[in-house]
């Protein structure tokens, strides 16, 4: 048996599978404080000993370098409770087996890799449009990583001329995030992006963003497949307008699988970064 | 012995080296016609029978998909003569020792990946700013590529307000090199880039240009190095102009290694395309 951990940063998802990464129990919870949480995680995974190793996705940044003295941390999250927090490290005091450490977003790429969207393909992106955005990618199996865990969704992209909004992320205001996340839409119209109407402006503006967001990537790590996720991708209009755009930018320069192959949604939905969490957990034995 | 091919646009570079990827001999002559070119290359070959392996990095585009029919082809290059032609497939008919095969830029890549700048790290982009701009990128050993190479040079960046030029790629019009590459600047002012004071307010624009898709390259790839090759690289205050604008779009947002250790000239400077050829020869034995 595997044991997975979802590590959101409202919510936790923990549960078990088996070995070819059926979720057997999942159960999901608030993100409070971290001794609250890890609690709660202790509590459900104490009632299945058999769980030979876990596998956790969690929110960031966090230290992915296992050269670094805090390999396993939550590093600089905004949410202060849990900054500077060594999650890997609580997790081992409490159990002695192997534990798999990545990202949310790459843990999520794992699963739409190994038994998803992607499972024919040998390498693809996992995209995530909602409150931020965030992404990870893997490449003939590997997750991409170096210096640290990517950060797909701070790119530089061009403004749209008709948008006169200047971006809400912290750090560089107008990036791909801070243009094109979730709340951007309420900071722009008051209003939740839920709310508006399908057939307003803005979704062509966003789907702009997020193509061009594709193009880079695609031109920096030609993959087989992209995954989009997230609450906004709920959107109806959005998928089509993205790939539009996403034709229109490329140009044809360089051949990618027929779109609507090509970039696609989670087949596992809701469940890509549990699912993922089994495999890390397996492939940490 | 190993034989190494750098296949430039307008030269050819063949080499043979030791185990080591010391290179014994060296000869460079122009690219003219397929035919031709390829017989200066077998007359350089045939001298050396006891080369075990033959690496080629390839100008392009070209096809590295081993599942294509077309695999080992130079495909859609603007150089009509060489357009669909079977370089690899030719290379086997005469010679029937393993072959490697890849881009230009991603032999540069494997060379500094190997023996230059990044011979400690475990990822790193190579990029050369030159006539073009292209790129090649490895992490943990793997060059990067999926559905084909990389095209790291045609990314979709933002102009920069003082500068008017439309761009010249063909394809974008003012993507990355449209903007940046080399002959933008007798595009804009009528004078080659190297003729140009050193002064002049376009090397910070250019700077901006370059800088924007490092931060790019380094927020989807997180590489522990990037190593700028390339003629306008040598224009002498373009490395630091390019170090403080990275600097400054990135906004700390993540850590990299110290920028002077970061971002970093080749240090086989010429020989990196031959040398990964070597390297290649090497893999494919
Ligand atoms: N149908 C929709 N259209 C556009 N945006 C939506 C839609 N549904 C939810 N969203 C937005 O998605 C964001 C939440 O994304 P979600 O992926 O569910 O959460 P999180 O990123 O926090 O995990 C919110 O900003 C919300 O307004
Ligand atoms: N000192 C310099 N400053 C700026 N640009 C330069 C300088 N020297 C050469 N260049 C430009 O570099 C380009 C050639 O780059 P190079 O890497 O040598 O060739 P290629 O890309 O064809 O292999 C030309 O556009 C040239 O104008
Ligand atoms: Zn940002
Ligand atoms: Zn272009």
């Amino acid at each position: 048996m595997l044991g997975a951990i979802e590590a959101g940063g409202t919510k936790f998802v923990c549960a078990v599978g088996d070995e070819d990464f059926k979720i057997i129990e999942r159960v999901s919870f608030a993100t409070t404080y971290p001794e609250e949480t890890l609690q709660r995680v202790f509590d459900f995974f104490d009632t299945y000993p058999q769980v030979k190793a876990i596998g956790i996705g969690s929110f960031g940044p966090i230290e992915v370098n296992k050269q670094s003295q805090k390999y396993g941390y939550i590093t600089s999250t905004p949410k202060t409770n849990w900054r500077n927090f060594n999650f890997l490290g609580e997790m081992k005091k409490q159990y002695s087996i192997p534990i798999g450490w990545t990202t949310d977003v790459n843990a999520a790429c794992l699963g739409e890799y190994k038994v998803g969207s992607a499972a024919d393909d040998h390498s693809c992106i996992y995209l995530t449009v909602g409150t931020g955005i965030g992404g990870g990618a893997i490449v003939k199996g590997e997750i991409i990583e170096g210096f640290g865990h990517t950060e797909m969704g701070h790119i530089i992209i061009r403004s749209h001329p008709d948008d006169d909004f200047d971006g809400f992320c912290p750090y560089h205001k107008n990036c791909l995030e801070g243009l094109a996340a979730g709340p951007s839409i309420e900071k722009r119209y008051g209003i939740k992006a839920e709310n508006l109407d399908a057939n307003h402006k803005i979704w062509e503006i966003l789907a702009y963003y997020l193509a061009q967001a594709l193009v880079n990537y695609t031109l920096i790590l030609r993959p087989e497949k992209i995954i989009l996720g997230g609450g906004v991708m709920n959107q109806v209009r959005m998928m089509d307008l993205v790939k539009k755009e996403f034709s229109f930018l490329l140009a044809d320069y360089v051949e990618t699988p027929d779109l609507d192959a090509y970039i696609v949604t989670p087949s596992l939905r809701d469940n890509a970064g549990i699912t993922g969490g089994l495999i890390l957990a397996r492939q940490a034995l």
